[in-house]
C-alpha cells in the first residue's frame, strides 16, 4: 500500500483515537542492536518505545550509551524480558542458539519478534511465523538477509503482483572482500583470506563465509519470501570460493568477466534449481562492481521482467534500519487491528544445482603431448561442445594452467565427466570448474 | 512485515472464514490496463475479480482479448463503472481529466482506486488519501512512478525505519534514449528526438518528456513519500535536454562523466533543494549505465546510507506488475479489516534548486583574444573559483565550443554571473551550464 500521509491536522478516522506504544526489548547490543536504539532514540518513530535492552555483563556498555532514555532497564538475566509484558523482542545476539530458544519463547507467550537471525529464520522461520499469527503476534526478518536492502519487503510487498521466477545476487560481503582482493592484488586465497580477518571482514572461523553457508541461509529465506518455494535449511548446494586461484582472475578477464560469489535460484516447472558457488559474471553485469560490504540481488518476474535491488549488506546502521523498518510495520499492523498473513502456500519442489549454462574449467596440468585431445575427446563422448581453449604463456610445464569453456550444457553431464577427468595422470589438481553466468 | 506464508493446511486464525474476492474495473485496456487484465486472469492473486473492463469503442479490443473471463462486463460509458457496487478502481487513462474527476467520484463513494497517474497523483494525491480513508478506502500509486520498479514501497516499507535525506535517479526513459542517443550516434537533439518519435519513445508533443515535466510530477510525489516533504506540483524548477548538443558528450568524457537528466531532491534543515535537470554524472556512477526505458533511484539514509532500486520504468507488463502489487496490498488490508495511514505528516519546507555543487559551463564563443581573463575576472569578482578549462582543437573560430568546470558553488551564485556574461559580445549562444553530480 501506498497511502500518501494524511497531514496532522486532518487525521483520518482510524487514527482518532491515540494508541499506546508497543514497547520494545532489544536482545544483544552490539553494532546492530546499538544502531536500534539510537534510531529509536534520535528519529523517534511513533509508536514505538524502547523498554529493556538485554547483554552480558552490560554496565560498560550503558554506562558509554547515555544518550539512552534513563527509563529504559537494562538487565542481563533474559528472563526479566521473556516474562515481561513487552510487546516486541528485537533479537539481535545471533546463531542457533540460545537465540532460537528465546524467539521460540517470545513468540509463545504472545510476543511479536523482529530478528536479524538468518540461521533461526532459515531453519524455523515457517513455523515461528504460523505460530506468532495464532497467538496474534508477528515474527518479522527484514535484516537477516541483505541487511539494510529492502529487498524482502521489496518481493514480498513491491512484486507481489508478479511471479517472480528467478533470483540472483551477492548476499556475502566478506567473499566479494576476499574475492575482489585476489583480482586485484594478484594474492592467493590464503593471503586475502587472512587480510579480512585482519581487518575484521572475516571471522576466525571463515567457513560460514567463504564455504557459502552464511550466503544458503539468506537464499533459503529469499527462496520462500520470493519464489512462494519451501526449501529445507541444507537443501540447496553450496560450494566454497577457497579453490579459487589469481590465476582464474585472469583467464575469466580474457573472458571479459570476473568471479563472484553468486547465489541464485531459478523456478521451473518441475524443480527449484538453486546454489550458492564462485561464478563467472560478465564485466558489464552489476553484479561485477559490487563492492566489499554492498549486496545486489537481482528478481526476475514472469511479467515484470528484471527489478535490481542494492545497498548495504552489513554494518550496524544499515541492518538496524531493516529492523527499526519491521518494528514500524508491526505497528502499522497493530493499529489497523489485525495480523497481516500472506495465503498462498509455499510450493514443495525438488532442489538441485543442475543449472544448464556455459561452464569455465580451469586445469592445472603436468604439459605433455594430447592433453587437449583427450580432454576433447572425453567432452565429445559426454555431448558436451567446447567453446574456447586458452592458454597463458609463461607458466612452467610441471604446473601448466590452462582453461576451456563450454558451450551450454547441464551441470550435472560435466561433472559426470570431470569424475572421470580427475583420474587422468596429467592433472596436477582436481579440476577447477565454474558456471558462467549469462 | 516479512511474514513467512503460513502452510495452507494450517491457516492462522485471521484467514479461518474465506472471504468474498475485491472486484476491480479497468479503466483504460490500453497496453497496461490489457497486462494489468492478464496478470490478473493468469496469476489470478487470491482475492481479486476482474468485473468490469472500460474502454471506448471496445468491440475490437475485447474480440481480440479472447483469454479474459466471459463474465467480465465490458462498457463504454463510464457511469457503469462509477455508479456500480466495484470495490476497485484501476484508473489507467492518464492525463488530468476526465481521469481526475473520474478518481475523485469513486473515491468519493467509497471505492478504493489504484492508479498509475502521475500528473493526478501530484496534483492532488494527499487530498484523495485523505478523502479515500475518510470513507475506507485506499488510493495507491505505486505505478506512477518508476513502473515496475518497487520504489514506492520500498520507500515507504522497507527503508520506513530510516529518515530519508536524499534522493537521485533516473526517472523518464525518454529523455535516457535521447542523451544516450546524441552520445553514441553525435547527432543533435533534434535528430534523436525524431529517432524517438519515429520508434515510439516520444510523443508527437515530446514537451512533457524532455521538458521534465513527467520526471517533475514523479519526484514530486517520491518527495512526498520517501522525505515526508509536502512539494506543490510545479514547485521543483525543471531545466529541459534539448540544450544538450554531442559536443557535450565530448567533454563530459574529458572529465570521466557522461549527461543524463537527473531527478533530485535534498532534504536539509530549513529547504528542500530538488530538481530536473540535464546533469553530468560519472561514468562510474550506477547512473551513467541506466539503459533506455530503464528507471534507477539511489535513496540516502541518515542511518542506513545508500540504497539502489533500478528496474523497468516503463512497458506494459512492468507497470502492470506494480498496478497488481497495489491491487494485492488493498486485499491485504481488507482482510485484516482495517485501513493503513501512516501518521507522520508530511513537512512544509520552501523548495529551491540552489544546490551547491561543481558546474560545467560550455561556452560557444567567436574566438578573439582574452575570453578566458574576461570570464575568469567575472567568476573571480563573484568568488567562484575555476576548476579546469578544456578546449578540444578543430573547431571553426567563429563557433568555437570550449568549457570551464568551477569548484562548488552555489548555483545561484553562478546564475547571477551568467546574466553578467551572456551579455558579452563574443558569446555566439547563451552558456550551457550544467551541475556536475560528485
Amino acid at each position: 500500500m501506498n497511502p500518501l500521509t494524511a497531514p496532522v491536522d486532518e487525521p483520518a478516522k482510524a487514527n482518532s483515537v491515540p494508541r499506546k506504544p508497543l514497547t520494545v526489548a532489544i536482545i544483544g547490543f552490539g553494532t546492530v542492536g546499538s544502531s536500534v536504539a539510537r534510531i529509536l532514540t534520535e528519529h523517534a518513530p511513533e509508536g514505538l518505545r524502547l523498554s529493556y535492552v538485554f547483554n552480558r555483563n552490560f554496565e560498560r556498555k550503558r554506562k558509554a550509551a547515555d544518550w539512552i532514555s534513563p527509563i529504559v532497564q537494562w538487565t542481563d538475566n533474559i528472563e526479566d524480558i521473556l516474562s515481561s509484558d513487552v510487546d516486541i523482542v528485537v533479537e539481535l545476539v545471533g546463531g542457533l542458539e540460545p537465540a532460537g530458544t528465546w524467539i521460540r519463547r517470545a513468540v509463545g507467550s504472545g510476543k511479536s519478534v523482529v530478528t536479524g537471525n538468518k540461521q533461526v529464520v532459515a531453519r524455523y522461520g515457517p513455523e515461528l511465523v504460523v505460530q506468532a499469527h495464532a497467538r496474534g503476534g508477528h515474527v518479522a526478518f527484514g535484516a537477516s538477509v541483505a541487511g539494510g536492502v529492502p529487498l524482502i519487503s521489496g518481493l514480498q510487498e513491491g512484486l507481489a503482483g508478479d511471479e517472480l521466477v528467478e533470483l540472483c545476487g551477492i548476499l556475502n560481503g566478506t567473499c566479494n572482500y576476499i574475492l575482489t582482493r585476489i583480482e586485484t592484488s594478484g594474492i592467493s586465497f590464503a593471503e586475502a583470506l587472512a587480510e579480512a580477518q585482519k581487518f575484521g571482514y572475516a571471522e576466525a572461523n571463515p567457513a560460514e563465509d567463504v564455504d557459502g553457508h552464511d550466503a544458503l541461509a539468506k537464499l533459503t529465506i529469499l527462496c520462500r519470501v520470493g519464489l512462494r518455494c519451501a526449501v529445507g535449511h541444507t537443501e540447496i548446494p553450496t560450494r566454497s570460493i577457497s579453490i579459487i586461484e589469481p590465476i582464474d582472475f585472469e583467464y575469466a578477464k580474457l573472458l571479459d568477466c570476473t568471479i563472484r560469489q553468486i547465489s541464485r535460484a531459478e523456478k521451473t516447472s518441475g524443480r527449484l534449481l538453486a546454489s550458492v558457488e564462485p561464478t563467472l559474471v560478465r564485466r558489464s553485469s552489476p553484479l561485477a562492481s559490487v563492492e566489499g560490504p554492498q549486496n545486489l540481488v537481482m528478481s526476475t518476474g514472469k511479467f515484470g521482467g528484471e527489478t535490481i535491488f542494492a545497498g548495504h549488506g552489513a554494518g550496524g546502521n544499515a541492518t538496524a534500519v531493516a529492523v527499526v523498518s519491521d518494528l514500524i510495520s508491526i505497528v502499522r499492523l497493530r493499529q489497523i487491528g489485525g495480523v497481516a498473513i500472506h495465503e498462498n502456500g509455499l510450493r514443495h519442489l525438488p532442489v538441485s544445482s543442475d543449472f544448464t549454462t556455459r561452464h569455465y574449467l580451469r586445469f592445472m596440468v603436468k604439459d605433455e603431448p594430447g592433453i587437449i585431445a583427450t580432454l576433447a575427446t572425453i567432452f565429445a563422448k559426454a555431448g558436451i561442445n567446447i567453446d574456447s581453449v586458452f592458454q597463458k604463456p609463461g607458466f612452467s610445464a610441471s604446473r601448466l594452467p590452462f582453461v576451456i569453456t563450454l558451450e551450454p550444457c547441464s551441470t550435472s553431464l560435466v561433472e559426470e565427466s570431470l569424475k572421470q577427468i580427475n583420474q587422468l595422470p596429467f592433472l596436477v589438481q582436481p579440476c577447477v570448474a565454474l558456471p558462467i553466468l549469462d
